[in-house]
């Protein structure tokens, strides 16, 4: 399948320290399609440094491969101690530089505004989203076997991405889902 | 000057998210030269992601041009808060993308670890830290001029690590100075 018979292609990273979900949809007008989803598996290496230079790798491998126009991060603001949310800035911060190295703008979502878009509540589990996403998407049950959630949590905050720059909004937005837009409607959130 | 007439180069990283200070070293046995020091302004860009997008780059830049043995990082292992440990995961986290793209292996170091390395004491303040690099170095007053702290603090981190592959251990090492060797000597400090 080429690539370039979308109009729009949308990565979905859900960074971790262990495993790393990702899910990459293709968008035709209002048809949405699941290009590839899977997860890196970290926790066989006990390196820090080997972890995170594995997140580089493979993520610019599937940037390379499927030449996404946005990459939509997963983003916790808040974590239990500082540092658990350092090394979960590493990981997001190597998975972020595959991006911007290759000039794709990044959008960040928090997991309960994830959860929102896909479900219609913030506090749904992990599960329910993946079941969601098995309906909206016509995900088979060969493609959900054995995938850890982490992938299809990856997929939701691709297509939450989705759904937020296609939505109608109250107020005519210009190039909604851009990082520009992102930082321009969420100034208390980067800096 | 030829980076080739070195042994050893080491570069120093302060990373930080207004401004990240580089500090890079050539060892020719016992003897040390400062190659250049400097700082990345960050300041400058509102956007969270071209600050990222900036370290990145001009860390690849000082990778390729300096060709470092080895980068030492100034780590702090506490914060004050999840959300400034996060940002600054982040910002660590693609400046190691950069070394770790080039197989420049990494090494981190506290800042009182740093401090005690260079001063004598965990609990000096930057500018003492400066003044005893100026003594150490020979750096000149022209060299100094107007440069903010973060380059010497970042030319300090080069030189902890300097000290700490050089010096006698109570039992010969292998290897010292690599991230394995790092990995291996702070086993509760990487995961």
């Amino acid at each position: 399948m080429s690539v370039s018979q979308y109009q729009r292609i949308i990565i979905g990273i859900d960074p971790g320290t262990n495993l790393m979900g990702y899910g990459v949809v293709g968008v035709n007008g209002k048809k949405v399609e699941v290009i590839t989803l899977g997860v890196i598996q970290l926790n066989r290496f006990e390196d820090h440094y080997l972890r995170l230079r594995r997140i580089f790798e493979r993520v610019t491998a599937l940037v390379d491969q499927y030449k996404p126009d946005e990459m939509a991060l997963e983003a916790p603001f808040f974590g239990k101690n500082v540092q658990s949310m350092l090394k979960l800035g590493r990981a997001q911060g190597v998975a972020m530089a595959a991006a911007l190295e290759r000039d794709v703008p990044i959008a960040e979502y928090e997991p309960r505004k994830v959860k929102q878009a896909i479900t219609g509540t913030g506090g749904a589990s992990k599960e329910q989203v993946r079941e969601m996403l098995r309906r909206t998407l016509n995900l088979s049950d060969v493609t959900l076997e054995g995938l850890p959630l982490d992938a299809t949590d990856a997929l939701a905050v691709a297509m939450c991405h989705y759904y937020e720059i296609t939505r109608p909004a109250a107020a005519p937005r210009k190039g909604g889902g851009s990082w520009a837009d992102f930082v321009k409607h969420n100034p208390d959130r980067v800096k």
